[in-house]
């Protein structure tokens, strides 16, 4: 399935730099400042896999009963939704770089420290706030643009309503969600289990899975019921997702991730791992597991040390039938959708399995 | 006209609080941070005068012929689109604020600032940062919802289709000029005089007149010529009312418009006065004034040189014969607009007087 999706990212990339020329020249008379910016949405937004953009292929695919990535005109439609995602995700990732100080995203300057970078080759008087100040106006330009796309989708006006009305909201969502995990990420106190469970179902599911799929599926003309269920089944894709992300932070190959050994300890995600090992720990051993979480000098044998904890405890054990909880909700989810035909749900179920198997 | 607008106001703040309740309580499951955010954003966004959430009945009364402020249909659409202009602008503002450091708007602390406040009381470890983090979520929500409103609107599939190609299309300007607008505040590099207009055409201008004109015109079912017709005129309103502003500021009695004697010299705003003085004088006295735009320290002597020069060489005449000559433009576009009859020409003529005459 991943395969499959990630063979839409040639079609989503060229979409995109058709669009951003398209407004980039229709917004040149405006300001300078067009030239500049467009050219480096593309590349920020085509640097990553742009599954969300192909997510909406699939959805769509799932109740039209017609396989995906095609020229039909509903690939058409999805393509430019797909787009539109992709540029939301890119305003999400430009403010999120700001937010959490990340210079580098995919191997390459964050657009904030690009304009750094332009700042001081300017003599600005504070390159690092002017860099930032362009980064929050390009992320907003961003949005602006995703939401340009729907509107002028060459759709019947009452779809793209739908869309609009879904995204809007689903972008409401995934911001106050935003706003739980950077407060919790800069205070001290302790973030309870239901926060970080609603924090995957929300920032992490409905965003990256919900979205991009139920969108899809109002693109084929998938009724309310529905859609209420493809947005419980993407907060569940999103759970099962964000856990194994954890895991394999923790325990996976960093050279197959490409996540230094140990780098949610030092930076003190807030992990269900983290959480489950500090509740299963006496008073004392929490305090001195508590003071290796978050130190950014944590050493390999502090770091082994959380890990073995983790396994000696059974928080890993836990993890795991967690996980085997929600894939059977998943299941039990796609099955039951009505309007999917066999094939559309087989999709559904590959999905879900590469989302418990990943290994990177 | 301005009185008329006004009146606006308290319909303005009360559909805001309705639909911010509506969605505040559809978005609790997400985030606790629902139940924090939308009170401050009906606090922060109904401080203002709501001019520009005005604006649209005013563009939909000039050509539907029929006044506004009412309760039809057409009013009622008008109302929710004002509201989501009002939203747009705490996005813009909110955001505006991290940029320049403004902690305080409208005699009250801004968004950003509110929630350093916060994090200082939980013990954030770097409150400046988390109090930024969360006013750059708050200004993204607001816009967010500003589309879900414009989206959810209970008018024509159609109507809302050109509503939000263009609400969005007008942002992406107003986001370009803004980033030109921060680029320029912050390098030592002289803007030209191109760019100067071009700022206040396509940030102050479109934005604050043609967009919310032109939604309302919309509303009413005016054409592209009009709506193309009505762009310019908002450009038109807008230089005249940002020379007005950049006069007033220099000029004008600062206990009627709020602003200090002086503050834009101090702060360095390169407005058009700035420009016409520095180009007529020479070399020398070019090089000590330029010592005084953007002097914190400048005193008062130094202030009223300023003024007395631009007074002497001409500057504020060469700038009200600029106003008049934009004043007769604007009256010629007035004077042409099919589709407004003799009223709706005479509503727009008012508004056009208003910008020329305001005193504070």
């Amino acid at each position: 399935m991943m395969n499959e999706l990630a063979r839409l990212k040639p079609a989503l990339a060229q979409r995109m730099a058709a669009f951003l020329a398209r407004a980039g020249a229709e917004s040149d008379f405006v300001s300078e400042w067009a030239k500049d910016l467009f050219p480096r949405l593309l590349d920020y937004s085509t640097r990553g896999k742009m599954i969300r953009g192909a997510l909406v292929g699939l959805g769509a695919s799932v109740f039209s009963g017609r396989p995906f990535g095609g020229d039909s005109e509903q690939d058409r439609h999805c393509l430019d939704i797909g787009v539109a995602m992709e540029l939301i995700q890119s305003l999400l990732l430009i403010h999120d770089d700001i937010m959490d100080q990340d210079d580098m995203r995919r191997g390459k300057p964050s657009v904030h420290a690009q304009y750094v970078h332009l700042a001081r080759g300017r003599q600005a008087l504070d390159p690092a706030r002017l860099g930032e100040s362009m980064g929050i106006c390009a992320g907003d330009v961003s949005g602006f643009l995703a939401f340009e796309l729907l509107s002028g989708l060459a759709a019947p006006p009452e779809t793209i309503r739908r869309l609009l009305v879904l995204t809007s909201r689903e972008l409401t969502y995934v911001g106050l969600a935003q706003m739980g995990d950077v407060h919790n990420g800069a205070v001290a106190a302790e973030v309870g289990l239901a926060d970080i469970v609603r924090l995957y179902r929300y920032k992490t599911g409905r965003y990256t899975f919900s979205l991009p799929l139920m969108a899809g599926a109002i693109v084929a003309g998938a009724g309310q019921a529905e859609l209420d269920a493809l947005a419980e089944l993407g907060e569940l894709y999103g759970v099962i997702f964000q856990i194994k992300d954890d895991d394999l932070g923790l325990f996976g190959n960093s050279e197959r991730t490409g996540k230094p050994v140990g780098s949610d300890i030092r930076e003190g995600k807030k992990t269900l791992h983290r959480h489950y090992l500090l509740e299963r720990c006496d008073v004392a051993e929490r305090q001195s597991l508590r003071a290796v979480f978050g130190s950014r000098s944590a050493g390999d044998a502090e770091l082994r040390l959380v890990l073995r904890r983790m396994e000696q405890t059974g928080v890993r054990e836990q993890i795991d039938a967690e996980l085997d909880a929600y894939a059977a909700q998943a299941r039990r989810l796609i099955d039951g959708l009505s309007g999917a035909d066999a094939e559309g749900r087989a999709k559904l179920h590959q999905l879900l399995a590469y989302n418990l198997e990943r290994e990177a």
